[in-house]
């Protein structure tokens, strides 16, 4: 053991718990940009992904063609992945006729290296662009059109800090620890990689128009397809791109390493530091002043995924790094290690499909690669698997299934289909199927699926377009949104600079909101406040005979609502009245307004969605049941349960069946073929209810209406609430009523409603901001 | 009885009830302002109150030295008149070495009527000079001094609505219902406003300077003082101000009554509506074309009451008025039954103070006053008694003294008084008894008292800017500030416009403002959120052998806090942390910051004002008791109950006696000379704590950090609570914490701290929004 190396063993033993599992995680991820014949895109980077340069989320890599897909450090690999996914969709959304080649080798490319576009940048980009000639000149254009992923790992700072303090009388700092933890990991996951790429490696094949000298080499696999012979991985093997010369660097300090890469380029091995094509780097976010992680970069593109990585392979290399962490090392890891894992990495890159292939072992020895694997997974599986939460036991199970069944190693499983497709129009069918999938949860962020839809939403426009997305506080649903200099603070998709306080007490006070639309002369619901329980039950007589809503001041979310469509009964107004005093201190009783509701939505304003819901129903076949009909209709995809769809799936509960009897309906009745069944009398959106876009449908007069409502209470962004008699008739004295103005409206029901189009309210509510 | 007359006697006689004394209330007040020698000030109208022209609240009447103060319209006689305090206690408190005149009869005038300014208006208030210069030539000058106060009322419009809606196949509109209403009210009031006069009448002298022709008829009193022999209203009298020739208009229909005016003016009677010096008139805030209220002007200003308004007189003719509405009519209100009332008007005010003076009766007959009065008053106990509220009872039986007792009437008592005091040094010191009165609570605006003082406060700086108060919605302290074209919305004083909806957002959520602070480099405390029980409860060991915090995410009212000094038991810091989680689904458990907290005010990055607050306490003499020394500093009239005050009175409840105990001390245990006794741990005003501006004490280095912080947030109105070493010392790194930053702080602690002076917060709010 090298004397630059402080043995941290001892505190790791005593530590070892789930914890260490917690930390940062991030992925970069590169396709490149076929044509629909599988042939490399010419087109320039598609302009809607912005400046590639300052993009933080979308660029591209060595070609123009290239995409590159990063995500910001997440909490959990899951988020990461959904980070990722999430971008991999938007990207595949906005290609016009082009997809994301889902494989590490590349499609078919131009005979000429010349052909080959190299990244374009700004003025401010010309170093960038200068590296890629250099790389084009040193290593070829074809070999740096291989892509793969790139995985980002940190150990929580707060975990490894405790673990240090806890400890007395240590004879190092807390920098001196954690830099051994990274490099301790670093140095033995260089030792055991070749156990990743055996199990994981994901590109058995190039196509012919690969490296020239590269596909001579190769033995034809069929058709244009080449394939050395029980190569797992082509992008790990000799054919894959890497230094000249394997680097041997020095991983025992920080110190240590910075010195030998200088000596590496002074020697003249590489340009600068992120030329060396290691399988793990050291990274620092400090100038190199400290590790803050590490960045895994052997996993190819798994082409049987959509967004190319496979979330439990990610999570198996996440356990891998902490069994790294944790294994005794077995020896120094001078020269002579390193050399003989270079020669291991070589063989599972290249041999892993030999029964017969053999690693060297720490010892020397010649040892069964088969065997070798078996062994490791049984340490691992010691040294981690009672800290492993359960996605992570699923997740290793599945690599349990990789060793046992070789034919399920994806490398295996591609080249197996490859028997019945070419290699070319497998991965085209992929892409397309993959794009096809892109298209169906547009309004989620994967791996933020617990917050709001409106903020998912807002989200996914944002890193589309470049902005950086801060989760602040995940639960409020509150995020930081900044670019360039600018930031803006977001909660709940709605709630934002753009308006001031003042509006907002305004809007969320249903009396200040009717006075101030009073005084612009604009209709709301005729009516009294009552403080007073005794005062507003004697109320009865003045309000009998006609209909009356009767509801608590302040509530945005329809609780203590009472509509009496003939108060004649007074005792039934009275428990109304008293359901609404449970609400609030005052309460507000108001003629009734006939018509419809309609959700008006304004930004800045300008009216941009107008939403009308229906309340849950079924329309009859003359043949099906209600209840056949209810299920029938929560088949939609955009009906889920619990807020996480823009719809939710009609139930079959009490509710509705006490509803369906007051229609003298069970669920066992067949309704006439287009009849229309109601579930409910409530249109709430949360009970299966309906949206309908009715944005195009209604009278000017009544947008203009609802514009000038939001200017008398200088709000900038409302979901106001109108009752509209007739929305083809101009509006007039006395046909609606503006009901309520909303500070936190919901965005997801104008972009995803069940009947209309996407009104992209999450685009304006960005536009808006000023980004 | 007139044919133009719709009698609508049968309806009012089935609808009489409490709501018939609903409606709005307003008052209209001279005083001439006076040197400290008791002569008519020769100063201009003070320019802290603005363009006179402009100002809705303080103006001058003739006079550049008569103040008018005006209240808008409110909804009782008690909120108008508490608008008129405050108006009265503001204009006081401005005006410098000058007084409020508390008298109707001027006080000493310059001998030459050219000597006495006429109010000066600016280029558009040409036509109100205009008018005075006429007024001046046709009355006098020194007539237009005399100054009383005109009372305004109307009746609630629901109230009429609801009678006249009840009632079916009526053969006249609502509009000719509510019109007779006001006339009848009108017409009785004309008839019987001798009553008032000779009750209320209160300005049985002069001074030896008014109007000679006035003073040379009069018999002296005393001195300097003339005095008509048996005068209650010398203002009211035939010395008063009134038109040449008493107009006798017609007062059956509102068309009628113009009709009338129109051939006064024609006639050269008066030169327009408004020179109706009538004691009753019937006034319209729609251009003449409806009633809308009406303005009683027969009301001397009251020398035995600060403001000159008593409320008992008030409410008495509040209850007069509707008396006159439900009395039935004797008669048709032709000329002479209106000379008639002018004669018995003349009698009440010139010979009330005779026991043998008469009134001419409705038939014609001379009837004693006293027993005219008398009946009366049996009368109006009948009509409107049992339809009276406590307070209004109250003032009744006020009304019985005044009637059984005659020397209880303010002339009477004014002229006993004059006996032993000259009439301009009696007037000046009741003059100056007021404008000390004035100075006693100045955190108050009369009327309003149940709103926070902090909008109390706001309100009546506003007034005396001339802005328009509106209050929108009083349990919610939200009103509506308005001026020349511009307005504002304000709830609680600080929740403006100014402040955009995410820094408030920022504000609300605690951990949203420490993440912002902290990258910003400003010292927030450090520590973690904890969302599950259990993790929280884990958190012991971390968190062991220091001092922290325990608190809810999200609350803004100090509940759920707990500070554990030197956390070294495990079940009390659990226990902490299940009473956070009761307030919040997400609590924090931070370190503790030793030092004192500040709460520092900042209004748009400028710091205005800071507070320490200390736990109620007293300080020994060496001789009292604890308990004795609590009641003594509870006489502080700033000390009160129910947050009506600045500061709240020290309770000697079981939390004092327990936090005593703790010091090995009881109520009655006596503290040394000097020795400080705390009371409570806590330090809110609310539980007697003590305020301390600080505002020049806080070294300039933590100033500049909290008008950092408001920035780093955006927020334009904060009260920010920074806990600091030793504010003597500059900020450092470890020295001071940023706790919290609160959206709705409180402004009154600013302005009324118990030791300190006032910052004028409520000032620089409105400088703020721009008024």
């Amino acid at each position: 053991m090298n004397e630059d190396i402080i043995n941290i063993d001892k505190i790791l033993a005593k530590h070892r718990n789930e914890r260490l599992f917690e930390g940062g995680f991030g992925f970069e991820k590169e396709n490149v940009r076929v044509n629909p014949k599988g042939e490399l895109a010419q087109t320039p980077h598609p302009a809607v992904f912005g400046n590639k340069r300052k993009h933080p989320y979308i660029t591209t890599d060595f070609s123009e063609s290239q995409i590159e897909i990063i995500t910001p450090v997440r909490h959990s690999v899951d988020e990461a992945l959904g980070f990722l996914e999430t971008l991999h969709d938007e990207v595949s959304l906005h290609l016009k006729d082009e997809f994301l080649w889902p494989q590490s080798t590349p499609p078919i490319l131009p005979d000429s290296d010349d052909d080959i576009p190299i990244a374009k940048f700004d003025e401010k980009g010309a170093d960038m662009e200068e590296y890629r000639s250099y790389l084009a000149e040193n290593y070829g254009r074809k070999k740096q059109l291989l892509s793969g992923v790139h995985f980002n790992v940190s150990f929580d700072e707060q975990v490894l800090k405790r673990m240090f303090n806890s400890e007395n009388n240590l004879e190092f700092t807390y920098i001196q620890f954690r830099e051994q933890v990274y490099l301790k990991t670093l140095r033995n996951f260089k030792r055991y990689r070749w156990f990743l790429i055996a199990l994981l490696g994901n590109s058995p094949v190039v196509h012919k128009s690969y490296v020239k000298e590269c596909v001579d080499l190769l033995p034809k696999l069929k058709d244009d397809t080449f394939h050395l012979m029980n190569a797992g991985s082509m992008r790990n093997s000799m054919c894959g791109y890497r230094n000249k010369e394997n680097l041997c660097l020095n991983y025992d300090s920080l110190n240590g390493y910075h010195q030998s890469i200088d000596k590496a380029i002074k020697e003249g091995l590489i340009s600068q530091a992120k030329e060396n094509y290691a399988s793990i780097r050291i990274k620092s976010i400090d100038g190199d002043k400290a590790i803050s992680h590490l960045e895994v970069r052997l996993l190819d593109l798994n082409p049987f995924v959509k967004t190319g990585v496979d979330i439990h392979h990610s999570r198996i290399i996440h356990q891998f790094l902490v069994f790294c962490l944790l294994k005794q090392e077995s020896n120094a890891f001078d020269i002579r290690a390193q050399r003989r894992a270079f020669a291991n990495h070589e063989r599972a890159a290249s041999f892993i499909l030999d029964e017969n292939a053999t690693i060297i072992a720490d010892e020397g020895n010649e040892v069964s690669m088969q065997l070798a694997i078996s062994q490791l997974c049984a340490e691992m599986e010691l040294a981690t698997n009672d800290i492993l939460n359960e996605a992570y036991k699923g997740s290793f199970r599945e690599l349990c299934n990789l060793i046992d069944k070789p034919e399920r190693r994806p490398a295996r499983r591609m080249l197996n289909e490859l028997k019945h497709q070419d290699f070319i129009n497998w991965n085209l069918s992929k892409a397309k199927e993959y794009l096809n999938l892109s298209g169906q949860k547009t309004y989620n962020f994967f791996g933020l699926e617990d917050m709001e839809l409106s903020t998912q939403l807002l989200m996914r426009n944002a890193v589309l377009r470049g902005i950086n997305v801060n989760i602040m506080d995940r639960s409020e649903n509150f995020i930081r949104l900044s670019s360039e200099g600018k930031t803006e603070y977001v909660m709940q998709a709605t709630r934002t600079s753009l308006d001031n306080y003042a509006s907002v007490l305004l809007m969320e006070n249903k009396v200040m909101t009717k006075k101030v639309l009073q005084s612009a002369e604009i209709n709301t619901p005729q009516g009294q406040e009552f403080s007073n329980d005794e005062i507003a039950r004697k109320s009865f007589d003045f309000y009998c005979n006609q209909a009356v809503v009767i509801k608590p001041k302040s509530t945005n979310f329809g609780l203590g609502i009472s509509i009496l469509k003939n108060n004649a009964d007074k005792e039934m107004y009275h428990r109304a009245i008293a359901m609404a005093f449970e609400h609030d201190n005052t309460i507000l009783v108001e003629k009734f307004i006939s018509g419809k509701e309609y959700r008006m939505f304004i930004i800045n304003d300008e009216l941009v969605g107008i939403l009308h819901r229906v309340p849950a129903n079924v329309k009859g076949d003359g043949q099906s049941s209600i209840a056949q009909l209810i299920d029938e209709k929560n088949k939609n995809p955009m009906r889920g349960k619990g807020y996480k769809t823009p719809l939710e799936k009609i139930s079959k509960g009490e509710a509705e069946s006490m509803f369906l009897e007051t229609q003298k309906l069970r669920f066992d009745s067949i309704p006439a073929n287009g009849e229309t069944i109601y579930l409910r009398e409530n249109s709430n959106i949360s009970t299966g209810g309906d949206s309908i876009d009715y944005t195009d449908d209604v009278h000017s007069s009544y947008k203009q209406l609802a514009v000038n409502a939001a200017k008398a209470l200088d709000v900038k962004v409302t979901g106001l609430d109108m009752m509209i008699n007739d929305i083809t008739q101009p509006a007039s004295k006395d046909n609606y009523s503006i009901i309520e103005m909303n500070f936190n409206p919901a965005i997801h029901i104008h972009c995803h409603p069940f009947v209309g189009r996407n009104r992209q309210l999450n685009v304006k509510m960005l536009d808006a901001l000023g980004f």
